[in-house]
């Protein structure tokens, strides 16, 4: 019997990657029979869990998994990753990611001027309420590089990241996944405010206590816990993060770990 | 015209939500009959981003959604979440989650023993190495309380978060997502170890100085820098970050605030 091509995981299963160029003539029906005879040899072989990623040109594939057992890992824009546990042993399939992360950043000039943002849009919209500039780290980003970046394109001002002060993690957030929040550390490297047009409204160099003065950051525990945070390290009574380059050999890419 | 029945997010999009219940009977044509003149409705509203959520026994209409210009946006085992923006504005829809968090537990006796574990499986099956317990923190859970269950689960012994060291971000993990792993530690409530049977080859205290001398300790950058980090912390030259229980307006549920 013909059945999917796939390659061995690491951990006794089969990931099988539809192909969308060769196989946009596949019938639903041919992938279904496919399907059984695969899952019959596989059972055989004592494969584990069986992983079928569906590029979305072949949607149509979907509901034939679905039948034969399958259901949904997770998905990107491009692709949906199906999945079934084949084993008499306990399923031992990994989870989906769980979180998703985010920076703010405070830029301190050498006299203790504080760069703002007023946002265009969310919650804060018309509110003028001054925030730090943040924003959400992109998959594959560093978590120094995205504060950087963000700070870069919400205000054009350039910085270097010094340390993380501070996280904060909270659940339910989005969709039901939970939160990751870093609070770091710039110093700049220019002065000049451009404002971006599509989201802020405005951004300046504010007194620091002006800042911290505002109704909606003396309601809330955190940002008064920062507020000391930011105030204790400027005097050299508290110590955040550094972040050190090094390499991980069970990961592809860099990595960075943070540490005091 | 009939369209779908939907609710507006704060984002002006609108959120479907098909419901297996009342929609097992919906024919796929129907469905896609009715999308397009949601689709046409929507777009005179001025709507932006409009979001699907197709659970998995309705699996037969997500063709009809792709057809019909949306895309996956992110999946759980029991829905997939379609998405099309159908604004002329530049699309500011919110990326899916981006990382997976794993803790590890740094757990001393009063002798200056640590605990650690070898494991059945994954690369250091059959090696010898000792190491520390990690595991994966659950969708929802909080990192302190994620090292707490793993070290009761994985050895049997209590014990209560004292500070988090130290932790590292990765990327292109685990299917191109990002990953976090946050290195704890614990102060043991009980001693008698308990390995689990299922994933732990062997556990036991053992001399932090044996710990630290294995080959693989010794040739990993990260390893040798969280070993100097306990040494510092435990001769009280250096502070990680504690954990401050906390709530955040705008989410539901709590959230740990970690700071030094």
């Amino acid at each position: 019997d013909r059945i999917l091509v796939g390659r061995d995981d690491e951990h006794g299963g089969v990931i099988v990657e539809m192909e969308s160029e060769q196989r946009l003539d596949l019938d639903p029906r041919l992938f279904s029979s496919l399907l059984k005879a695969s899952i019959s040899r596989w059972r055989q072989q004592g494969k584990k869990g069986i992983w079928i990623k569906v590029p979305i040109e072949l949607v149509g594939l979907v509901q034939a998994a679905v039948e034969e057992g399958f259901y949904f890992h997770h998905a990107e824009p491009a692709y949906l990753m199906l999945v079934r546990w084949l084993a008499d042993t306990p399923n031992t399939l990994p989870a989906n990611a769980s979180h998703r992360v985010g920076i703010g950043a405070f830029v301190f000039d050498e006299n203790n001027q504080l760069l703002v943002v007023q946002e265009k849009s969310g919650r804060f919209r018309g509110s003028g309420v001054w925030k730090i500039p943040t924003g959400v780290v992109d998959q594959g980003e560093d978590i120094c590089d995205a504060a950087v970046r963000e700070v870069k394109e919400e205000t054009g001002i350039d910085a270097k990241f010094l340390e993380l002060l501070a996280f904060r993690q909270s659940h339910r957030a989005y969709f039901d996944k939970s939160d990751l929040f870093f609070v770091c550390l710039l110093e700049p490297l220019s002065f000049d405010i451009h404002p971006q047009e599509a989201e802020i409204e405005a951004a300046q160099w504010m007194a620091y206590e002006e800042y911290a003065a505002q109704a909606f950051n003396q309601k809330s525990k955190i940002l008064q816990l920062l507020a000391e945070v930011c105030e204790a390290r400027r005097n050299n009574r508290y110590s955040g993060f550094s972040a050190v380059s090094t390499s991980a050999d069970y990961s592809k890419g860099g990595s960075h770990l943070y540490l005091d």
